[in-house]
C-alpha cells in the first residue's frame, strides 16, 4: 500500500480514533483536517502560511483543475506538488462532486460515464472512471478518489440503488485502470445514501479490493444532523479498522467532532475559507462577523484564545476596516485563521483521544462554541 | 528636525546623490522607492512580505483613511504604526491630490480651505491646512506633507500663480498648526506648475520655513516626460543640500532614473500594486503581461534575475493559471514582485552612485528594459 495507516489508540467510549497516515509526501497523525485548494491554492494562501499553521495535507479539486489549467499543463510542470510548490501531502478528489452538484449541467449518467457542460465556457466534457484516473495520475496526488456517482438527498431507493451499484463498478474500473499505484494511493468511495442495506452492501464489496483508504460519500448534501450522524453510525463498522476513514466535504466543527466520535479520520470542507471571504470567522465563542459595526473600535485580537498570525499581529477594528475597506488582505488574514482554528480543533481531538478525554472534550467546545442541537452551523 | 538627512556622496556627473534619512521609526538610504498602503495595508502584503524585500517606508493616504476607518480610529488603536503593525517609517501625503484629482466632486477652493464630496458616499466635507494636519497628527506617520493644491496640467499661468501663492500661504498654516512637531516631520511641497519663476518663487519662500524636507509636487499630472525632467532640472538646485527631496507620484523605472540623476531622493508610486492586479509584472526584460497565453506552459521564473518570493517559488505558467482561475494569491504574488523590482532598482541605483557610475547603470536599465524616449511607461 503506498498509503500507510498506523491505528495508535482508540476511544475507549467511543467510536473516536487517534491514528497516523504515512503518504509518500509525509507522515501527520488522524483525526486530520484538510484545507481545500481547489483551483491549486488554498486562496490567498502559501506554502508558508499553511506550514505556520501545521497544515500537513491540502485538497485538490479535480474537476476544476482539469478545466483550467488543465491536467496535461500540471503533470508538464511535474505534477501538482511542484507546480504549486506544496511539498506535503495532497489529496485530490473525482471530480465526480461537482459534476453531478453542477446538475443543470449534466446530461444523461451512462455506465462508460456523465456527459456535461463546463461550467465557464458550456463546453462539452465527458467524466468516466478512466479518465478521473487518468488525470489524477497526471496531477500526482499522494491519494486519489474513485468515480462515483453522489446522488443529492432525497433520493429514492431505487435510484440509489441502481446509483450505489454503478458506483461499485466504476469503483472497480478506477482500480484498474490506476496507472501509478506505486506512487499514488486510492480510496474506494461508500455510497447508498441514508439506507443502511445500501451501504452495508456498498461496504461489503468495495472493502474486498485493495483501496488505501475509505471516503464516505453522499454526506452533508441537506440531510438533517441527525441523519448523517446516524449513517455513519451503522457505515463506520463496516469499514476495517487499518485503514484510513474520510468523511468528505464535512468541516463544521461540530459535524467534526460528531463524525469523530463515530470513527471518523479525515475531513475536508471550504467552511474556513469560503466564511473567510464573507468576512466571517471560527472563535472559540462561535462564529464572529467582522462587518459587524460593534468591531469599529474593538482593539482586540479576533479571538483571544487563538495564537495564529492574524490574532497575534492584528485588531479586530483593523479587520473590520480592511473589510469594509475591501481590502483583500482581509481574506488571507482571515483565511488563516478559520483554517487555523480547525487545525487546532483536530489537534484537541487528538489530544484528548490520548489522553482519554474525547467527550469531555467534545462537549466543553460544544459548550465554548455555543453549539446546539438545533444550530444550522453545526 | 525630527527628520534627520545625511548626503553621503554626491555623483560627479550628475546632480544624483546617496543619503540616508533617519525618522523615528528607522534609518534607510536615499534613493529610496516607497509602496503605497492607500487604506493602512499595501494591498494583499503584511509586514513580513514587506521586510523580505528590504522596504524601510511606506505610504499612507490621508484622504483614504479619513473617510475609512477614520483618524479618530487610528488614534485610538495608537496611530498607523500599530493599527496596521508597521513599525518602520510612514509617510502620508496630505489628502490635498486625492481632493483635487477627483475633480467632479470638489466645490470651489477657498482661501480657508476646500469643500468637497467623499467619493464614496457623496456626503460633503471640508479640508484645510488644518485639518489635514490634525488627521496626519492623528494617523501618526513619520514624514507628513503640507496641504497643498495640485492643479492639474495644463494649468494657466495665471491659475497657477493664484494656486501657487495659496499653496504658499497653506504651507504656512501647515507649520503653525502641526501639533506633534517633536515626533512627526513635515515637508512642504514646491508647486508652480511649468512655470520657471513660478517654482523659483515657491522655492524661494518654503526653503526659508523649517520643513524637515521638500516634495516636488505638480508632476507626473498628465504633462509630457521631458517637462517633467525640465522642471526638475531648474527646480532641485534652488532645494537645499541637507534636506531630502521627494519627487510625488512617480515610480516608473525610467522616471525615477531620470530623476535621480535631477538630484531626487524619494518616490512613491501606485504603479507596482496597480498593474499587479492587472497581472502585469515589472522584469529586467521590461513589462511582461502574465495572462498572455505563451506563458500557459512556461515554467520558467518570472524573471530570471528576481530573487524575490515570487520569482524563488513559482513559474510563469502557474502565475498564468492564477490569473486566467481569477486566484486572489497572482495578486500578491505580483506585488511583492513588482515592488520588489522597484526596491532593487534604487538599491542599484544607490550602489552605482557610491561606486561612481550612476550613467552606466542608467544607461543599462533603460537598454535592460527596453525603455526608450517614446516609452509611455518611462
Amino acid at each position: 500500500m503506498v498509503i500507510k495507516y498506523e491505528l495508535i489508540k482508540e476511544d475507549p467510549r467511543t467510536k473516536a480514533r487517534l491514528g497516523k497516515i504515512t503518504t509518500p509526501h509525509g507522515t501527520f497523525e488522524t483525526p486530520v483536517f484538510m484545507a481545500v485548494g481547489t483551483q491549486a491554492t488554498v486562496k490567498t494562501l502559501v506554502k508558508e502560511d499553511l506550514e505556520a499553521i501545521g497544515s500537513n495535507i491540502i485538497l485538490g479539486n479535480t474537476y476544476h483543475l482539469w478545466c483550467q489549467p488543465g491536467n496535461d499543463i500540471v503533470r508538464e510542470a511535474g505534477g501538482l506538488h511542484k507546480f504549486t510548490n506544496w511539498d506535503k501531502s495532497i489529496l485530490t478528489d473525482s471530480g465526480g462532486f461537482q459534476v453531478f452538484s453542477l446538475a443543470k449541467l449534466r446530461g444523461d449518467i451512462k455506465e462508460e460515464g456523465v456527459t456535461f457542460k463546463n461550467h465557464k465556457n458550456g463546453k462539452s466534457m465527458f467524466l468516466s472512471p478512466e479518465i478521473s484516473m487518468k488525470i489524477q495520475n497526471d496531477l500526482g496526488s499522494d491519494i486519489m478518489m474513485c468515480f462515483d456517482e453522489c446522488p443529492p438527498y432525497p433520493a429514492s431507493y431505487e435510484y440509489m440503488k441502481n446509483s450505489t451499484e454503478r458506483t461499485i463498478r466504476w469503483a472497480k474500473r478506477c482500480l484498474e485502470s490506476h496507472a501509478r499505484k506505486d506512487e499514488q494511493g486510492l480510496f474506494g468511495i461508500i455510497q447508498g445514501g441514508v439506507y443502511p442495506d445500501l451501504r452495508k452492501h456498498c461496504c461489503e464489496e468495495l472493502t474486498k479490493l485493495p483501496f488505501d483508504g475509505f471516503s464516505i460519500g453522499g454526506l452533508s448534501v441537506g440531510e438533517p444532523k441527525e441523519m448523517q450522524n446516524e449513517v455513519l453510525d451503522y457505515t463506520t463498522p463496516l469499514l476495517p479498522k487499518d485503514k484510513p476513514r474520510y468523511l468528505m466535504g464535512v468541516g463544521s466543527p461540530g459535524a467534526i467532532l460528531d463524525a469523530v466520535e463515530r470513527g471518523v479520520d479525515m475531513f475536508d470542507c471550504v467552511l474556513p475559507t469560503r466564511i473567510a471571504r464573507h468576512g466571517t470567522a471560527m472563535t472559540h465563542s462561535g462564529r464572529l462577523i467582522i462587518k459587524n459595526k460593534k468591531y469599529e473600535r474593538d482593539f482586540t485580537p479576533l479571538d483571544s484564545k487563538c495564537d495564529c498570525y492574524c490574532c497575534k499581529n492584528f485588531t479586530k477594528a483593523y479587520l473590520h476596516h480592511l473589510f469594509k475597506a475591501d481590502e483583500m488582505l482581509v481574506y488571507r488574514l482571515l483565511s488563516i485563521h478559520n483554517i487555523n482554528y480547525l487545525l487546532r480543533l483536530t489537534e484537541g481531538i487528538r489530544n484528548a483521544i490520548r489522553e482519554d478525554r474525547f467527550l469531555e472534550f467534545k462537549e466543553e467546545v460544544y459548550k465554548e462554541y455555543g453549539l446546539n442541537d438545533n444550530d444550522k452551523d453545526f
